[in-house]
């Protein structure tokens, strides 16, 4: 319930995201709509592909489409108020991800999957959206790069999956997820943590 | 029967278009024919990942592998003289993109999918060869930038599946569709007809 | 046996060699793991996807992806003596190439397709994983433009399937086509061997 809640509003947020990093890079209104679309609704069908669970949410739901949709057009409208709105995206943001990783770990357990595989699916829900969007923008994506993302996910999926092995209720397992998933990416962000990178290491002989 | 006429000599030309584009930049025989390939038979099988429509068309119909790259291989050969026939391409190319919508509808619609999805069905099915092009020749997607292109196929496929449910046969309705869809695409390359876009607009904040 | 011995070995090749691509892209370290592991089992998992093959390999075997990952991370810390190895990349990447190759053509075998979709299922696993580490590395996929990759790939595939056909044994089948695949890999290499590109074509009207 709780979930289904913050999943309606992150796919609407995540859209909007989307649907700006599609209107910066000129494209146009039909563009705007799918590069929104797949930004939101991207890390659940690459995850329900690769564990051959179908109907795709989607599918089972076309009104996901609209919403989405929806989004996208109305910040083709609103963009030039929505700066105000900045700090509201980042915690919605943060929400969705864990959101998006629970809802994954769910999935992949009821599949009676490895733990790990729950994980990592609940991993590709939070974090392949935002890849998609990134490839169909044509630039490397952020999330590989900067910035503690992927990480949240995986922390706060690893987190749920072993509460729920002690025995912790799911509706307890999610809030206490999303509680420490959402604070550990504020302070990632406002900390500026980051993993660490190697652009400067000595690769002679891989030319 | 028309349907399958228009949607062989259709993947032709799409393979003609994607080794085109292969060739100029700069990729080897092997690369053509895999771009000629996806460009024409990519739209299809995402579809049918996405729709868990299985086997997908090709690996049923191996022959149509061999059609692609043949045509692939035999773009290298005549390229210089394919300009004498741009026009005829484009009609080829909007006949296809129809025809390839049509086509993902009545998948859809036999897989007992909501209508909406069905049209999506046949959007993805028209649009997202070109897209895995785009993709894999490394610039930003044509389709998401500039022409009426997704939008000839979103109509034509409304208007088919809208036809199938006022009781309209579907050789009849097939048959208003590619006669509209492509005069839809051709008043659409005429007048350059776009839809919006916001290339300009204010992002403070979304830096 | 001996496949399998190749399989990871050559997935944990393919894991470093991806690792470093993404090192040099500035990724960071999740990013690094992440590209590691897509270059070295995403061939498998397209192959699977399209082919309807479930579970998927690393979802059935989750140790896969541990393997990939500390690959990944071992890379961090080695790459600087790691063109001591230049060598024995090259002839691991051979062999795992065509270790691939083999079963990819035993799954679309096993699954009792057209031969020819065998020899293609068997070229995806080899060849797809390098292209969408290229894709998420952002730049253009190094096997459709240089070097005689795929078609090491194809030609030993073909190679196998046909001796197969005549009644050669499996492992025979596998042994000859392991060599013969790596020793025309390594005469590519040397010899630089390609395949025709046409980028100086005349493409007039075709802009």
């Amino acid at each position: 319930m709780l979930l289904t809640t913050i999943y309606l509003i992150a796919i609407i947020a995540e859209a909007m995201s989307g649907a700006i990093m599609a209107m910066r890079r000129g494209m146009d209104l039909f563009g705007i709509c799918l590069i929104g679309t797949i930004t939101a609704l991207g890390g659940g069908t690459i995850r329900d592909i690769l564990l051959n669970h179908y109907p795709i949410g989607w599918v089972k739901h076309p009104e996901y489409l609209l919403y989405t949709t929806l989004a996208a057009i109305a910040t083709t409208f609103t963009v030039r108020h929505l700066h105000h709105l900045r700090y509201l995206f980042l915690v919605v943001d943060g929400l969705g991800l864990v959101a998006f990783t629970i809802i994954g770990c769910n999935i992949g357990l009821a599949g009676g999957l490895h733990f790990s595989i729950a994980i990592i699916a609940g991993m590709v829900t939070g974090v392949f959206g935002g890849l998609l969007r990134d490839l169909l923008c044509h630039q490397m994506p952020l999330v590989l790069q900067k910035e503690i993302y992927a990480m949240v996910s995986l922390a706060a999926g690893a987190a749920y999956v072993a509460m729920l092995q002690l025995g912790i209720g799911a509706g307890t397992a999610s809030v206490a997820a999303l509680a420490g998933g959402v604070l550990f990416r504020m302070l990632a962000i406002h900390y500026r943590w980051q993993l660490p990178s190697f652009k400067n290491a000595d690769y002679r002989g891989f030319d």
